[in-house]
């Protein structure tokens, strides 16, 4: 059964045609397919950063639809080619541990792994050792956005490449996070998700320890034109913003920066 | 009846997977519609710079296209959520003022105003305080585009908000206008028109005041290489460049700054 | 017959509407036709820049594709519109010598070139003399795209304009080139291709002369992190780069740079 679309994110920008020539290979192989860019402009290599777009974007495809996600520290390594089956979706990734990332909200019994098989010809006829987005990933993500079942090309496996996990604290008064996303407007993205459960009247308290803290605010207009504010973003997680500001630029902060959640009871 | 497109307009960045996601949400609900980005790199929040360039992209839109235009500094907040009819198309925004100086070339008569009625369920399940643009924008776009009437979910109102009309000199040997856009090339593009009248014999100079001062040309190879130029551009208003160069990197301006036409009789 | 695919290729950038006017020009002429943005970020005017990524994307490009590149700093004087016929694929592009790069790899026998007649009739009705990719090159791409034959609004003619060729040392000990693009990575590429004969025993070197020379690599994971390697890349030709970084970054070099390889017999 076709793929009502196929979503591209990856690290190739879009000043070189990398992406387009991708494009056009999968045209070549399924006409009128409908391609959405999510995103090219992940930072060069940065896995933490496309894994975490992708599972933000991931409640908003479509069933059915193919999400081919090359960012690629490994390329013309003999790093693998993954593809999983979760969410009545297909991903196709190299095997470098951004997916299982991106599909971490994902129970792990109800995600398929799958090791593509090199030999099953189903790329470019000729291959080059820097460009598999074009001559391997394309023609796959074609033929599986044309309806061919996973298992033609790959072979399921129990797991897949995972990244280190991150030391987090998780006690009672205090969570610890990262920021792993800034965005166009400035703003600093963390991982850290609302807790679930009540406060018992405890005040929560965001961190950027040793640039800033503050009280949790629901949208930008809470707080007044160039005043910080903290709040849960459209990735459902922390965000800190300055309204009609940029975050990162005031507090010269980037990716990889501590954030932490405080109750003050 | 269908859209035959839905244009875009946002200050949403292409480094984000914003568009991306909006467009996943309105292709999930309007299969197979053709998508046109008008561009996604407005200054953040800057309504005029985005309203000037939806107004010079209207002419070529063909009938009953569905644009999208969200530039949204008031997100989350109280601000209403606008749509218009016009020109045989259909246009829905922020009520912020945006679309009515994006639609100030058409007759009041000429355009229909509507209020979107947010109890009328047709966004998200789940609605996020600071991405209305995936949450409400993308389901009404894709509602429209897939031919609801405007009706369905709005009502009509007699005017929109307006942004005030900044002051201009309109006198007999000088009108004063403003660069409202820098293009890529480093054009300055200001939202002055050329008069419809003749000018009886006087000598038409445009002036950056202060900065640079000089007659009309045709188009850039009127010039000399490096040489500065003054043109009616592709917007339909006086646009100043430098032929292979950038004016705004020589003159070190940027919008907002003042221009004025004069007549030297 | 209906092309599959209209390809794109201009210096327009995304940020101005430039690149989405143009589109909603072709769709509503040519409704449902799909778009494949290779890039809009040549360097401003660059026409060896097109010219060597429209040459690399050309062998992806499925039969009957139609491609529009739009790299014009004559525009508005009197230069030509270019039409080509080469590889089963059609070819618009300004008469500046772009396409005879691009199509360098063809035979001569096996390329037709036309010029427009700009008194059939196709553009829109108004022409402004700074925006011919929205008013003359979209309408006859959309026209082409939807199978009218190119000699419907085109000449023959024997020879287009060709830029003028830089001079190359091919000695049997060295061969000079030229880095021609450096992309998002920062990878400097040159316009070098490998030799097709073998080298008798003789070691090949790339050199960036006064700046770097190394050996041959296959692929970056055969250097370490951090390390410089010379390839065959995705093009086809000879690139430099630094494995998880900036080649152009750390040794200051950008497009024109000299580039040689050598034998060490």
């Amino acid at each position: 059964m076709r793929a009502p679309l196929l979503a591209l994110l990856t690290d190739f920008g879009l000043s070189d045609p990398y992406v387009g020539i991708m494009k056009a290979v999968i045209l070549a192989r399924c006409p009128g397919l409908a391609l959405v860019d999510l995103t090219h402009d992940v930072p060069p290599q940065d896995l933490r950063w496309g894994a975490f777009l992708l599972r933000g974007a991931l409640p908003f495809l479509p069933p059915r639809s193919v999400v081919l996600a090359v960012v690629d520290p490994g390329v013309g390594s003999a790093r693998a080619l993954l593809c999983a089956e979760a969410q009545d979706k297909v991903f196709i990734a190299p095997d470098n541990g951004l997916l299982p990332l991106a599909l971490a909200d994902c129970e792990a019994k109800d995600v398929r792994w799958y090791r593509v098989d090199l030999g099953r010809g189903f790329g470019l006829p000729e291959r080059s050792a820097t460009f598999h987005g074009r001559d391997l990933f394309a023609p796959l993500a074609a033929s599986l956005a044309a309806g061919t079942r996973v298992e033609r090309w790959a072979v399921p496996i129990p797991h897949p490449l995972r990244l280190p996990e991150p030391a987090r604290e998780h006690g009672p008064d205090a969570w610890s996070g990262v920021i792993v996303v800034v965005d166009r407007y400035g703003n600093l993205i963390s991982d850290l998700r609302p807790p679930d459960d009540e406060d018992g009247g405890a005040e929560r308290v965001l961190e950027l320890p040793g640039h800033w803290s503050g009280p949790l605010s629901r949208t930008y207009s809470d707080v007044e034109p160039g005043s910080f504010l903290a709040y849960v973003g459209s990735y459902g997680t922390y965000e800190i913003a300055v309204r009609e500001g940029s975050a990162a630029e005031r507090l010269k902060l980037k990716a990889g920066a501590s954030v932490v959640l405080r109750w003050r009871r």
